[in-house]
């Protein structure tokens, strides 16, 4: 069967992986192939970066990883338990500092935020669907996950292949359902000063 | 003339957009249409963020905007002085606070990082190149810019078509000519846990 897409409303013809990309409440639980799951972490890898310093850190799991997964698993706030269904789960961690200088990049989170970007854009060519969320436990990610204090905790990622949203919570199948939106151009790029 | 490609020596395949994206030094000042250049944003526009907040605003100017382009070139430090040529320069600001409730937006430059991400992807199919700098007058920016105390600067980004590397400095021909590098996926892709 078709599963929901919702192709962006764009203005100008941007892209076809930009325009199909989105982020569904329902992400079903098969397999996803080492393989899919590779290209989405290469797509990731290319993603610029402040002195290419790849501060992007990942850590996943699949409905496969038993323990590894409920860690995932547990992180999830109640408000996003549909994450649960999805075959794939993972942490974005970002470095704080530069690793050829022990210097504070500020930039960390912003490129972690352009490979993860980059990761949910190559999905649609795969078949697969990502979604991000922003709150999780964040405070314990880390410790949770392993991860050393010199990284700060982005996103939790959400990623399989799109699932029927009849089994969602009623209220979840209204949201899927929801326009997508954007503000008009006129609202975030400025000529020449900030308006 | 054919103009420097760098196309990523990927692993596995990813979106053409992804392996052609690449930050050269040596970017022109013939103009960009208006139309490519609302591409560019539209590409932005569609990026995915924290609460649909869409917190990146984006300033710019280009080579026919006398007084406004000229307060963004002098956010360049020296080492940046190449960018002067490229016909557009931006810079990208993230909103700190959620509008919704005013609190505050740890994905604010993360969210924005993944908008200008997809503003520099963009940029291939067009025929355009983009290059992201972290290193400009961060502090000066938004006063400058008439941008208001609740946002914080991103990147500066240079945009324009190809150009010939000849008429760049000597040292930073060489830069122009260095392979493309990145870590392989087991140094920032985990399963299960950081290792």
């Amino acid at each position: 069967m078709d599963y929901p897409r919702k192709t962006a409303p764009t203005d100008l013809p941007i892209l076809e992986a930009f325009k199909e990309r989105w982020s569904p409440l329902a992400i079903s639980d098969q397999p996803v192939s080492d393989d899919k799951i590779q290209t989405l972490f290469e797509a990731a890898r290319w993603a610029p970066s402040s002195y290419n310093e790849q501060p992007w850190r990942y850590v996943y799991a699949t409905k496969n990883d038993g323990e590894a997964r409920e860690r995932l698993e547990s992180l999830l706030l109640s408000g996003n338990a549909w994450a649960r269904n999805a075959f794939l789960l993972a942490v974005s961690f970002a470095k704080k500092t530069f690793t050829f200088n022990g210097k504070e990049n500020r930039h960390g989170l912003h490129d972690t935020g352009a490979a993860s970007a980059y990761l949910a854009a190559q999905c649609p060519a795969l078949g697969l669907v990502a979604h991000q969320m922003a709150g999780f436990k964040v405070d314990e990610a880390a410790t949770l996950l392993g991860v050393p204090a010199d990284f700060v905790a982005g996103s939790m990622i959400a990623v399989g292949y799109p699932d029927d949203p009849k089994d969602l919570d009623p209220k979840l199948q209204e949201r899927e359902k929801t326009p997508r939106e954007r503000k008009p151009q006129k609202e975030f790029v400025f000529r020449g000063k900030f308006q």
